[in-house]
């Protein structure tokens, strides 16, 4: 999915996994991004892969200003192992004055630090990633989620067998379960707010924006 | 979001990050999960944590039948820096003939590794989380995002200032920019399925589902 609204600028701090991720994700969607490592042999691995590649140590707030990282919209600290340059640069850029930050954590302390330092987001990419993975494997047939509040959800989720050849309206999902088909996936096809006379057919995945409880509900019927 | 619909039983082999907060998501969800790490220190450590928690090496075919391995209905392997006892665990899941293989990998050629031999879902933490942070990151009011196609989004973002105080058959989203808004977060408040005469307030968080680039459209106005 491309949403790049206007061309804004990034700065990524630290090219250990999740930095040069990150770095190449921005890039691929076609902004500018300034990746930044102390390690000159991860500069190198690294120069024709972004914008601009250079090699400073993200502590020292002299080399950070001179890299004009106040011109950037977002940075993003990536420094893994050693915490304490991970919590000491997000300060400096704090203090620096810049707009959005992103800091990597590892551990439930090192996010709360990041938080109460400014950081304006805190990625824990393993802690999310399981969690998210967790959701969805608890529920075989949910696929993918936005989790809209305590209660409600956006999920995509195969159908159940009870609904192949039946119209929307007869499968009841909106009477029964108060459930809203918002797209019906089929194969390389997608039916955006699709009719109440719309047949599923087996395999379709459909989108549908309900209360939890009743997602399960529909979850369970086979 | 809990989408429970059946008691599931899941196996998470090593407790590192990812590991264990994966067992700690399933198990907060009220699944029965069997932890499993040779580490004798790591299995004390987390030995009132989830439902079962045991020391066993888990490249050894043997320990893992003995642990009734195949009872399981999911069996995550977090296994990281030693990719040979990573591998070689997917490998021997995959032969005993467990149903339902997570697997995580840190490299590409470890996925594609993965994915060879049978996982059933690889899981990359620090590139998957960065991918989607960067998506995130790309487009400042969009929250999150359901992929549906190339082509067609769920995504939930901040409403234009043009909006405030329209309807939403004023703003014109869905003749204009044929954007189906799916609900509006309010504060606390959700309004599934809203009516064209709906007025957006100030802060307003709207669900669409849409084409890409309509959606990057919306996005733009200010
Ligand atoms: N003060 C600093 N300034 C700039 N870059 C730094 C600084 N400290 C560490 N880095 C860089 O951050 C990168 C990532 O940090 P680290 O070495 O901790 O790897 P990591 O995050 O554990 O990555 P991996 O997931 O690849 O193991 C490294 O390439 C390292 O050189
Ligand atoms: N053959 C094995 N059988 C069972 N557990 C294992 C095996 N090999 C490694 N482990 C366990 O897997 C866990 C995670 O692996 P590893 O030590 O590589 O940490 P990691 O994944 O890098 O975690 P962290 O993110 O905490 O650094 C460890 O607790 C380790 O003891
Ligand atoms: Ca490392
Ligand atoms: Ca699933
Ligand atoms: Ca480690
Ligand atoms: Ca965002």
């Amino acid at each position: 999915m491309k949403l790049k609204s206007d061309t804004k600028q990034f700065a990524v701090i630290g090219l250990g996994r999740f930095g040069s991720n990150m770095a190449m994700s921005l890039y691929k969607m076609g902004y500018d991004v300034l990746a930044i490592d102390k390690n000159m042999k991860k500069v190198q691995d690294f120069s024709n892969a972004f914008t601009h590649v250079v090699q400073a140590d993200s502590t020292d707030e002299n080399a950070l200003r001179e890299l004009g990282i106040l011109n950037f919209d977002v940075v993003v600290v990536a420094i893994g192992e050693d915490i304490e340059a991970n919590i000491m640069t997000t300060l400096q850029l704090k203090e620096i004055g810049v707009k959005y930050i992103v800091s990597m954590a590892r551990s439930p302390l090192q996010i709360k630090v990041l938080e109460k330092i400014g950081a304006d987001r805190v990625v824990a990419p393993e802690r999310d990633m399981a969690q998210r993975v967790a959701y969805n494997l608890a529920s075989t047939n949910v696929m993918d989620y936005i989790e809209l509040s305590d209660e409600f959800s956006i999920a995509e989720l195969v159908i159940p067998r009870a609904f192949i050849n039946k119209t929307l309206v007869e499968s009841n999902i909106r009477a029964k379960y108060n459930i809203n088909v918002v797209a019906i996936k089929r194969g390389e096809h997608l039916i955006v707010s699709p009719l109440p006379s719309e047949v599923m057919h087996e395999n379709d995945v459909v989108v549908v924006v309900g209360d939890n409880e009743n997602i399960n509900g529909l979850e369970k019927l086979k």
